[in-house]
Order: structure tokens, then C-alpha cells, then sequence
């Protein structure tokens, strides 16, 4: 066997026990919000069946999904034409079965339809698992990632979106931001916007313009519209919706008189409406909710509300998203069921906490204890004292063999070890044990049982 | 885009709400332990450059390797002879430079290699992720599966030996076994019985024909030694092992008089000696050690202590198995870690768990409490009450929309919701609120406030 150098493919990353205990810390705050909730976890496989995913993300999506080569003789029926002619995308399907998942709704929407005699609907489930994508890496994109998504399906009540944005703002706040906004729109207030001028072809380049107001002020806004195809017609029609501002009530109140000619526009102001008011029942935390009628995210895709949260601590994009999509399942064959969905982006939540320093540092304080080995004699008196510690629920570790006891304190140090229990000679003849604390340098004796106490004491 | 019937690859398997939350019962209880043990979670990427596990799991091994295509135009360069003449074997390097992980060691001892220095040593890692075999899937086999391995590299101290077997009667004994053996054999024991009769290549033969000295006699076990290649002599000398009974020190005491001549096996039965003598210092929970001189997994890799757990609670083969290896870098060019670990098998132990009803109930009731939604008064009167018992951590839901209280029951029985708060025109009257009890089928009326103290009282 030749000796290669090892390294990991391009755009992937191997995660070291500290970023690990991080990235549990933020998976495991919003798993617990997502069952408070009431939402389940599945799980899918990591492969789909090419022809599952092929069609559902647009031609440059489907260029990025991740193929799985067929097993054995793979070649032995491919097409001989195709192959003479390297024609590539001819002869994927024919080598190539199964894929990686390049995301988890398209999945879930399968999972839906093919348990759908087992589910009880509404079905509510929430999955953190991996997605591959083929993307150019980049600072901030991989190739491969996880998705933390919270899905219902089978019920239109907005009960559903007001809960959604009580779990952005619980769970973000449990994980230490302060300061975020949670924003929410509906896709038919923009149907209607583009209803009332006749431009629904224009609906993205409007959103993209109105977006800049704090920038360029309303001449900017309206000189970049008529660049991008509007007329002046529609900028004074337009100019309440450029300049919407003040708290959502008054926003609602001029989308109102706006938008007051077209039926799907004033059906999207009253599920915002319907949905702020169920959320007058509830103290939010530390979100702010914010209507903003720029927000166009997946607009080929949501039917309703429309959800984007953003840190106001730290320059980032978007670090979650979601909204309501009427036929998830009916491209696998079950018509009629509504669903809507968040999700966390766990890679910009891990760079936010970092940058504000609000990683718990005891998660990364895994051993409680390091025993000190320094020879048969220490070993053997440590042996039971590990064993009761243990018993105690305490994670404690003795030093693998006997070494100089600066190496065995570097050891506890890397592993960020809070406390060093050292044995010689004088602690075993009086059945004692010192015990170091790292952090503070200082030192202390304890008997042997008096340490299990302190120890039982300080259990979570 | 045309409707499919939807499916997923065979071999593959969806993990449900309640699968899922039995296989974090088990996963979350062996973490617990590992943590305790001083072993550091990490996670390596599910895609390595397969020049990394090409060569590592022989021939066979190697056709069960995973390819992930590479994307874009990946046949421009492809050999066109091999093209022409249908080479899949040859084609694979040229068209696919990934792979997906087989398991979880060889992606191990690279990240070890790959992250020398910033690790401290000896390093003890635990890791729980899916590994991908192109297997032939059948019962209990699959294609995509979650491996659960800790290992420690950069020690050859025994006392990780003792740690394993420790870690094995807890994790195993949290579970909730009760009866299982925990067999250790060593290998340099396996290799000195070879060195007594000069026939290393039929180490593994003697180990079948001895395992079956209770099935079919000493008789059968000399027939069948007979067969298998070795002689009237050395089965007089083998004797003694075919035999070998008792407790594990008598074990030991025979196997140093048929090793005396063996500096190897004299030296695997000190180090069998001095694991004993370390687990000495500790009660074991619920495992029996067992010292088993026919247990030879992993023979061509493993340079020491070799272990293996069987349940004596079902017909189940290992639930567990691991054991040392010498020189697990050696293959990335880092020479002489020495590296011993052991293996969970998630899948089996779970069916164990079913088959004997060990999985916790409570584990399924996600969601404490369902409150009913009759109509929009009861849904006003709902909220607050919803937020008050979310503050206290309840994990609450509200059913999405008013409809009939059968239908809103039934949805709470098939979540596997304990209680029901119904809210009628009397409960919204006076204050209160009736409580059903799923389970029972008792009902009681609460004040709202003192609902909530209820609940509180419960919380973990």
C-alpha cells in the first residue's frame, strides 16, 4: 500500500471535538425549541433516487447535484454512441441511479406522499441532516452542509406561521442573540402590487429597487425603476409602497388603500393581519417582527407568508428563511396539502455566536477530572476513585500511563480539563487527594470522600 | 414535470418520528458515556477523495465503495479505448474522484494524520455517522448505515483496554440489558497457539473447529480439526485449548502452561492478565467478561486485545466488537500510533431493545400537552395559555384549526399526547380548563394557574 498524503475533497471540512461541542450547542437549542413545539424528527438517506430529484431545483440546480456512480459493470449497457462521443449528460442517467440529496424539502415531500397512510395530519416534522451541492467553494459555501428545517404539512391555518415566528425568536434568543429581526411577507400582497400596475413579469426587479430607499432615497428608487422597465404611471402608483414605513399597523393600513383593487392583494393583508394578531397573545423575546414588502425570497415558490431573519449584531446575510408553499407533495402525485416551513442557517448562526463570543464555554469542558498517574502505587489508588466519581455521573479520565506530571497537566490544559486530582506519595499514605484547579492555578486537599462529595454537589 | 411514484434506493431506509426518537435514546445513551470516559466527538465528511479509501478494505471491499461522479463534463477527458471497449473498471478513476465513506476508520486515522499537530495525544475520539456499502441488501444489512465507534491512538496503555470493557457494561447496562457477555481474546495469544504447531495459515480453522466444542463434543471438534489441515499430534497438543473451561484466571492458568514456549503468547496472556487486573478496581454493571480464546475478528488488522459482545437476552449475533491495532496512520505515512477502539452496533442493539421492550416510553411523547381549538373564542382563550406553559418548558401544542373534538383526540392519540386540555363554553366561563388524562381516561377541571403549577411540578 502506497503512503498518500491525506486531504478531504474541495468545498468539504472535517469538524474537530471544539467546533463539534459548538455546532451540537446550536443543533441541540433548536431541536429542543422544535419539540416544544410539537415538531417530530425524521430522517431520510443520503441518497434519493436520481430520478426523485432530477426537474425539482431548475437546469443549474440539477448541474449540481452530486450523481452516485452504479455499482459493478456500470459501463456494460451505456449507450455506445454516447460514449464514443464523451456526451456526458447523455450517459449520467444511464451510469447513474442515485444521487445526493441536494436538499431537504424535496425529500420531505417524498417522505410525505410515500408514508402518507402512516402520518397523522397536520404533520409537523422538523430534520437536521447534510445536503451536497456541486457549488464553487467559497468563503461560507461548501459542498456539502446542513439543513435544520421545521415543516408542516396538511393544514392552512395561520396558528401555524404565528408559531413560526415564536420558534425564530425563542430559539435565537436561547442561543444568545439579542437583537434580530424576524421578517415576514406574503407573496400575494406582492401578486397584488403586481396586480395593480399590470407587471407581474417586474415583480423582483420592483422589491430589488423599493430594497434601496435607505440608500438612494426615493429619486434613486425611481430613477432605478424606470431603468428597469417601469413607467411614471406606475412609480406614482408605486410611491406609497416605496416610502411604506412606520410600525406594521400603519404599513398594513396603507397596503390597504393601496392595494384596495385587487382581491389577492387584500387576501395578503389580511393573513399578516390574522397572523400579528395571534401573536398579541404572546411575549416575544428579543425578536423584533418587521412586515417588509421587499422580502422576495423563493417567490417562484412560496404561495403565502414569507419569513427572513437577520441579525442586527453582526454583518451577515439572511441566517434563516422559510415560508408557505400550497403543493409541496403534488409532484409526487398528492394534490391539496399545504404546508409551511422554516429553516436555520446553521453555518451563518455558527459564524454570528462566534463573532459574539456566545458559545458557552462549558461545552467544550467535556472531562471534569484528570487524575494524575505518576506510578504503579498512584495508579492503583486512583483506580477506585475514578470508579466513584463515575458512578457520580462525573466524567473524569486517569492519565493513560505514568509520565512527569508538567505533561500530564499540558495534557488536562488541551483538553481544557477544569480540574487536575494529583497523587503522591503523601496524598495516598493519608488518604488524600489534591486537587488543582486549572483555571485559577490554585490548590487544594480533600479527602478521598469529601472530593466525591464536592464533585456529587456541583451535578447539572 | 411528470408526476413519479415516489421511492427511495433499496438498502435505504426513512426513519419515522418514533424510530427516530428510540435511535437517539440509544445513540444520546452511548454519547452519554464516551463523554464521561473523556472521548471528544467529531465528524468527518460523508465524501473523501477516493485515493483515501481505495486499497484499505481489500478487493471485495473495494467494489462496495460508493463513486460519486464528478460533475460537469466529466467524460471530456475519459480514456476514449476504455470508452469504446465498455472498461468500468478502468473508467472510474478517470470519471470519479470522490467516494463515500465505508466506514469510519480509515476517514479516522486520515483526519489523525491530517490534524497531527493540533491534536493532543493520546487522542480519544468517539464518532456517530453513516457509512455507504454497495452490499447486496438484505434483512439486517443495509447500504446506508450508522456506524458508533471510539477510539483512542498515540497509547499503548491497557488501561484504555479496561476503559472499553467498562464503557461497554455501561452503555450497554443504561440501555437496559441485563444479561450480556463481553469477550476479550488477544491476538498475540491466537499467534502463539500458531507458533506451538507450526501452522500459522490455519489459525482461523482452529478457532471455528474449538468454537463448536459444545455443539458437537471434543470427538467432533478433533474430526473436524482433522479435515481442516492438522494433525493427530497437534491435536494432542491442542487439547487443553479445546477443553479450556472454567473461570477466567483457570482459563489463563492453562494457557500459560500450553503457551510456556511462546515469548508471543506469553505475552498476550500478560496483557489479558493485567486488563483483569485493572478491572479488578471496578464493579462491572450488568457484563460478564469472558475471556474467549476463539474469538478471531478482524485477525489480518487487529495486533492485540480483540473484543466482542454478545446478548444472552436474544438470538442476536455481536452487538459490539474491537480490539488494537498497531499501526493504524501507518497507511498516511504516520508511523507507530498505536490505536485500540470499539464499535456500537447501532442497528442490531436496536432491534435487541425492541425485541425485549427496553425502549423508555416516554421517549415518544414528544408533546406533553394538545389544547383543543373549538372555535375562535376557545382559540382566543387558548394563547395565553399556550405561552404561560412554553415558558415553563411544556412542550405544548394547539390543534391547528377548530374541528370536532373526536378528530382533535384522535390526533393526540396517534402523536402519543398523555393529556388533552379541553376548552368548552363552561371552562372559558369560569377559568378554568379540563384536563384528560389520554392514558386513563380521566378527566379533572383546572384553573388555568393551577394547570400551569401542575405542569411545572412535573418538568425533569
Amino acid at each position: 500500500m502506497s503512503v498518500i498524503k491525506p486531504s478531504i475533497p474541495k468545498g468539504t471540512r472535517d469538524f474537530s471535538p471544539s467546533v463539534m461541542a459548538n455546532r451540537n450547542f446550536i443543533f441541540e437549542t433548536i431541536k429542543t425549541v422544535f419539540k416544544k413545539f410539537g415538531y417530530q424528527e425524521i430522517q431520510t438517506p443520503a441518497m434519493e433516487n436520481l430520478s426523485t430529484l432530477t426537474g425539482k431545483y431548475g437546469d443549474e440546480g440539477d448541474k449540481l447535484i452530486f450523481k452516485v456512480l452504479n455499482s459493478g459493470d456500470y459501463l456494460a449497457k451505456a449507450n455506445l454512441d454516447n460514449l464514443t462521443n464523451r456526451n456526458s449528460s447523455a450517459i449520467s442517467p444511464e451510469i447513474s441511479e442515485k444521487a445526493l440529496r441536494y436538499d431537504l424539502t424535496v425529500p420531505f415531500a417524498r417522505y410525505v406522499v410515500m408514508h402518507q397512510n402512516e402520518i397523522t395530519f397536520p404533520f409537523k416534522r422538523f430534520q437536521i441532516q447534510n445536503v451536497w451541492r456541486a457549488d464553487k467553494p467559497q468563503k461560507g459555501r461548501y459542498r456539502e452542509f446542513y439543513q435544520c428545517d421545521a415543516d408542516v404539512v396538511g393544514s392552512d391555518s395561520l396558528l401555524n406561521e404565528a408559531d413560526f415566528i415564536l420558534i425564530y425568536d425563542e430559539a435565537l434568543s436561547k442561543l444568545g442573540l439579542k437583537d434580530f429581526n424576524i421578517k415576514i411577507n406574503n407573496r400575494k400582497i406582492l401578486s397584488g402590487i403586481a396586480e395593480i400596475i399590470g407587471k407581474p413579469e417586474l415583480i423582483v426587479d420592483l422589491t430589488i429597487a423599493i430594497d434601496k430607499i435607505d440608500k438612494i432615497g426615493l429619486l434613486g428608487v425611481c430613477d432605478e425603476l424606470l431603468t428597469r422597465g417601469f413607467s411614471d404611471i406606475d412609480i406614482e402608483i408605486l410611491k406609497p409602497l416605496i416610502l411604506l414605513g412606520g410600525t406594521n399597523n400603519e404599513k398594513i393600513e396603507t397596503l390597504k388603500i393601496v392595494l384596495s383593487s385587487s382581491v389577492t392583494g387584500l387576501k395578503g393583508i389580511f393573513e399578516i393581519e390574522t397572523i400579528f394578531k395571534y401573536l398579541d397573545s404572546f411575549e416575544m423575546i428579543n425578536g423584533k417582527l418587521e412586515l417588509d414588502i421587499t422580502l422576495a425570497r423563493g417567490l417562484n415558490y412560496y404561495t403565502g407568508a414569507i419569513f427572513e431573519v437577520k441579525t442586527n449584531e453582526a454583518a451577515m446575510g439572511s441566517i434563516g428563511g422559510g415560508g408557505r408553499y400550497d403543493d409541496l407533495t403534488g409532484m409526487f402525485g398528492l394534490k391539496n396539502l399545504s404546508g409551511v416551513g422554516i429553516s436555520f442557517g446553521a453555518d451563518r448562526i455558527y459564524d454570528v455566536l462566534e463573532e459574539l463570543n456566545l458559545f458557552p464555554e462549558t461545552k467544550n469542558q467535556l472531562t471534569q477530572i484528570l487524575i494524575t498517574n505518576s506510578d504503579i502505587d498512584s495508579e492503583r489508588y486512583a483506580l477506585p476513585l475514578l470508579q466513584k466519581l463515575r458512578n457520580e455521573g462525573v466524567a473524569v479520565e486517569i492519565y493513560h500511563q505514568s509520565a512527569k506530571l508538567k505533561k500530564q497537566l499540558k495534557y488536562a490544559d488541551d483538553k481544557n480539563i477544569k480540574y487536575v486530582a494529583i497523587i503522591g506519595t503523601e496524598e495516598i499514605e493519608s488518604n488524600q487527594i489534591t486537587l488543582k484547579n486549572m483555571h485559577s492555578g490554585e490548590q487544594q486537599r480533600f479527602l478521598i470522600q469529601d472530593l466525591i462529595n464536592k464533585f456529587k454537589a456541583l451535578k447539572p
